[in-house]
């Protein structure tokens, strides 16, 4: 029993090891979400629903019983993460229940049982099903690096939003003073010209309301041009939290690869690690060759010239000095096993 | 009265600390601020005026009590600010009085009672009124790094604006001479053009008015593809100086841990008032982790050997001398205890 | 006869030196494919293809009579590559066609030979002949920076784009669930609300279908907000992907500069190494110019102080020690000519 | 005669030092070309132009005179400036006047004077002379970085246009092989079809001309989302551009600071020196402060221990050795006075 639980956990967990059966789970798992994505698309068009709507149905509840028991045995097998670990099975599993992904895989089945409660809205129920969708982010290891980068440039995008926010506010009433006489059914209230000027300054300008007079359409300019700004905002931000998380990423990896070629050997298990530590860290092979290199590098300029006597230990086509000087001191093998 | 005008002042200022009057305070005035912005933007839905006209009007005179006075108390106890101080309180308080901030505060008020003195058209004083929004900005913190960006790359950006308004008066006048025969009524003078220009220059595209001639498409084609170059240009800026805002941070906070590390202790005042700079300087937890990791490192890489004999002091899994030379310097406590 | 196959590989390569000939075939084939392309396109148009039809035909039948030479002369002479070499010269060969180069060199003539094999509609053969444009990266070297910055970043974009897939399928399952009803033709599913969603997230913002209830523009806002949030992440991964690559460049070149630069002389071989791994890497002539200078002053500081006595060998300006002391090692040459 | 050239030159030329006379001259000239640019653009307004045309007139024939006039003179003067200098007076004038500054500075004046003999259509003349505004040009100083970007990035720039261009081609006949039958007026040829691809790929989206059919739609939403990416790539390599740019010129700044610095001291002709390289590469008052503060780090550095006896120099808090071992060496001035 216990066993088993420890090998469900495994399966169920994303194995980046080659455990194949966790693999084809995990495979299965990813077809049947987006299989279920498609099909609700598929049935809000009125006429694929008429003529499927049964097929729809049974590959909805069969979908329902499949997420139903990987739900239950996730559950199940949780005391066996160590993440959630604690004595009480009880609390453990609560924990579990509790984070991110659990509530996401309730999610994914909780509308359906819901709706033979309370009678739920069908195109309200379809959308709250989309939710599904979450379930992918699970087995996306590159969404790590994309969350890392939004969390540590939090402040500045928070403080990004917080400036949109303002000149929003001030454009709206702004083409709302100046054009709320001509186009009362446009601009007719700040709410209602905001429409406008939020579409104007994310510069995506649908085009459906406009300002026609010309005192309007010079400040209409005047926010395309601040809109135009708005944008290169965020994009900057982003840019420079990408570069300093790929720049934190490879001194992490260095780091760690330093200390293991300390010794000069890097083992199989060290190997092993630095391939998970890879993976987990979202880092190409170009990129680790590179750091592999210039580590090596490091490592090797310690001994450019021996600690001891100071004499040049390698490279002997730089520096020209008699053979002596470099040999001699190797005739101490106490001193110079390096 | 000396202590209440101090303590006032406390309350006032924005606190990093743990004072929880200045902290209710704060939230307080936020909170209204907001519900002043929400209100006056509501206000101007005409269904929303004609039925809750009063309530509006009650809750604005209610806050102009509240806005003017906390700005008479800001006044009154700047004196007991740093910024300011100038042993003359008169000479303080106006300098005060001339501060950004208090400048914004003034506006929230002013409006209110200069419409007692002169007729102002009312949907221009709300707009006026929205102007409170500003006084947001002293309780965000973030907003200091992007002003700082902005302040940096200001000569960048500023070509880049140069460079959008050359390209625009070229791009209105090109399409000017093209469709102003065509399109009399879009293109007919080079100030009209210049609203179809603006709007593709900053790729918003509103569609309101477009080139009908295939020689007008061309040209215009050409400008979209400016345009694109036009928007890359401030990201490209802004990407740049988020990037380098970001080092020169660091680099302020891993200097003054260099300080604070010289001794090898981080004293509990020391550790407060990297706190506050870590806030002030808006760094993440785990940026400030990283420069402590990388601020040790460098530290103790001082004495890798030590800086008399040469001798190696540490790490003597990488170079494997006799263990003698290793453990003599330290029989000599008075050279050595490092 | 293995001479003549020489110099036709010689020749059909893009030269890099100064082969006059080779240079010649390559501009008579870049303006040869460069006007298939003008004629396929100009072709087209009604007006033109009723006039000119024949034209049109005469320089289709020509251009593929010189492809079709070029590409069996590309074949048979492949087996002189490096890249593809095989004592085997079908397997050669082979290997050659199988590359990604020979394949669209195949697929510029291929819809000529099938359309008289089988009948293809006539419009749609012009587009597979416009695939002859791909011909022309051969002659591009920019476009490899460019290729290598897309794949070091794949999986950040690969993030990015999984990111707006799903907020795609929120956002239009969202508008369709508001507007369905008001806009049945523009929002009745959740397919047909795509069209909004994704010209919203991109920032296209064409107008030809828009929210027109309340809540849809509230809820259309919000999504113009996320879509320039969208545009911002390739943007800022691209961003960082170039820096990256542009160091990566610069540290491959000054690497090489510095393994030349050991014997402190670069020769005339080495200068025309440099010269064409300056070219492969994209590097501007300033960056090199540059990194000579860094390097050299790299290599430089190694001599600061004498690798023996510990003595400055330099800047007697800077420090200033008594004259004996630098002149002295000098007197023994076997030990300090450098 | 030969002081008045020297002079001219001097008051022409964009000073940077304290010459009232030249920046009176250079204000003057700026206010006239900005003048000239709004002149134009308002004669352009029919309404404008009926009531004022004799004014308009007699601005732009003083604005020719003066300009005539600045134009003859720097060309008189020319031969002292040391960019141009030759011994033959003559071939220095002809050496300037085929400069970039020079040849702006005809055309600003050419179209006046080629009206009088030949036919020039009034519209068209108007825009040529709009070209004045590139005479403003001289006087930005930002807009040198902004170049030296361009310059730095133009391989990677024509690299993203030229994959735009291949795009262009395949999005205009994909599109036109869709919607050719459903809209022959705005999709008939692929030239037809370019105007919707190109706003489209520029994320601009006029929405004048839209795909109707689904298959048109989902071809048109995958083109939106390869704009996105077209967009993304020139300010990703700006942004790169931008950013190493910062870096090289700091670097310059800094390598001519430490030059200075090697003697301890910054005299006044070195602090002049700095101060116009500061201007000249466009840096902040607080990037060369960082730059001054890092430089002094880095060569005090160097005296950290005396390069001797390797004993510590400074900084005892830090290595407590006894305090004999410090003092010591200065008891020998000799050898110690750095």
């Amino acid at each position: 029993m216990k066993n088993l639980r420890v090998r469900t956990a495994e399966i169920l967990e994303v194995q980046r090891n080659n455990d194949t059966t966790s693999k084809l789970v995990d495979l299965f798992l990813i077809i049947l979400i987006s299989l279920n994505v498609v099909a609700i698309i598929l049935e809000s068009v009125p006429r694929w629903e008429a003529l499927y709507s049964e097929q729809f149905y049974l590959f909805e509840k069969l979908s329902i019983i499949i997420f139903t028991v990987e739900y239950l045995l996730r559950i199940w097998s949780s005391v066996e993460l160590d993440v959630h670990s604690h004595p009480n099975p009880l609390i453990s599993r609560l924990k579990y229940m509790t984070s991110l992904s659990a509530i996401i895989d309730l999610l994914a089945i909780l509308p359906f049982y819901l709706a033979f409660v309370m009678p739920i809205d069908l195109r309200f129920l379809r959308v709250i099903r989309l939710l599904r969708i979450f379930k992918l982010t699970r087995y996306s290891g590159a969404i790590s690096i994309l969350l890392s980068v939004l969390r540590e440039e939090s402040h500045s995008l928070a403080a990004a939003f917080f400036v949109l926010f303002v000149v929003l506010i001030l454009a709206s009433s702004g083409i709302y003073l100046i054009e709320h006489k001509v186009q009362p059914e446009a601009f007719g209230s700040i709410p209602d010209a905001m429409w406008w000027a939020m579409a104007t300054l994310t510069t995506v300008g649908y085009g459906d309301v406009t300002p026609i007079t010309p005192w309007g359409k010079f400040f209409g300019s005047l926010i395309t041009l601040v809109g135009m700004g708005m944008v290169a905002l965020p994009a900057g931000i982003l840019a420079s939290g990408f570069s300093d998380q790929l720049h934190r990423r490879r001194t992490e990896y260095a780091e760690r690869l330093s200390t293991f070629l300390h010794d000069g050997i890097i083992t199989r298990e060290e190997e092993q690690e630095l391939q998970s530590l890879r993976y987990r860290l979202g880092l190409s092979e170009e990129d680790t060759l590179d750091l592999l290199k210039s580590v090596t590098r490091a490592v090797a300029k310690r001994y450019d010239t021996c600690p001891h006597c100071h004499q040049p230990l390698a490279k002997p086509a730089i520096c020209e000095i008699d053979d002596r000087s470099i040999h001699r001191p190797h005739l101490n093998p106490g001193q110079h096993n390096l």
